[in-house]
């Protein structure tokens, strides 16, 4: 198979979420690319250059079998299992992060939170204990958790790098601004927030 | 020129941020893509590739004029000027986002929040008053507000994206997971998390 690009596999989630969700046509099995392009705003060309990655799921004239569909995306995804997932950070983006249901819908869970402020440690957020980001490595190894989600502020940054770096995890997302590199075996997605407003002053801007 | 693409200018974002915070090393005026690429984690040769757009702005054997270069992705992305920003939804992510303090260094500023909770609606977020939506053609019009993040949940979509219809805004920021279409006139950059959080399960799984 050939190398399947980042925007394309952050669309299949897309496709995979409007299926899994969107059960309200009960009358066909199929969907065709125009159809379900449009529910996400999609063009239908990109939809099936995208799906065509993984060999030809369409029929010709009928469009895609939406149960077919749905499982093989699912199954491309990784989401036919369920995922822990680990939150360092109980700050205002922590909580927010925390409270977005469709991670849950998705299966996946965020089960641990982590913090280095003793005001924070101890108390609950939605539920959920705040443990103290020293026992990082031992809890993420308990319980088998192999991401987490960076929502730290910069001034925290070497601290918790630092317990990061002796755990075993395999991906961060990392929400501050800061680059981090835990060598070639783990994955780190950044979530740049300032680049993404950025993109938008400068496309107003042209 | 040449369309530059997406990702490229959220990278020139990047690379102005560096310039602009780190001003560590005062004895030269240059600086190579090697080191510019190493401090924000991006491989050299891309980031003179992603600079290459706007002509040379390097000096063989010497690198970029620090000076220059950071004076030039000013005016390439826009931020030359400030930004005033509204932002749609006091919840949890709208107090995260509207606490994002990288916002403010680049010069774009949230001035207004809107709701339509009556309990949040009068009250003060982060020192702002939360005003309801229904004055957001008004407020945004009065003060020139060109610019709207939309951090709400699925269940008020309807309503707001009504009022967000009124108005004659340039760009939405949607961190909601429902595709928004205001005509060709509007840019919409949509942040979708769930479809970051499902391309790294998607990587670990490989």
């Amino acid at each position: 198979m050939k190398k399947v690009p980042e925007p394309t596999i952050r669309r299949l989630f897309c496709y995979y979420r409007c299926l899994k969700n969107d059960k309200s046509d009960i009358i066909s099995d199929y969907i065709c690319s125009d159809t379900l392009g449009e529910k996400i705003g999609i063009k239908p060309t990109l939809l099936r250059r995208d799906l065509s990655f993984f060999g030809h799921m369409g029929r010709k004239g009928k469009g895609y079998n939406k149960n077919k569909l749905e499982n093989r995306l699912e199954e491309i995804l990784g989401l036919e299992k369920e995922w822990e997932i680990a939150l360092i950070g109980a700050g205002n983006l922590g909580k927010a992060i925390l409270s977005y249901k469709q991670f849950r819908e998705m299966g996946l869970y965020i089960t641990e939170i982590f913090d280095n402020d003793l005001d924070k440690i101890g108390r609950k957020v939605n539920g959920y204990l705040v443990k103290n980001v020293r026992f990082l490595k031992k809890v993420l190894e308990d319980k088998g958790i192999k991401i987490v989600i960076l929502a730290i502020t910069e001034d925290d940054f070497e601290e918790i790098t630092y317990q990061l770096k002796k755990t075993k995890i395999k991906a961060i997302w990392n929400f501050t601004t800061t680059h981090i590199d835990l060598g070639d075996n783990v994955i780190v997605i950044k979530e740049d927030l300032c680049c993404s407003l950025g993109s938008i002053i400068c496309n107003i801007n042209k």
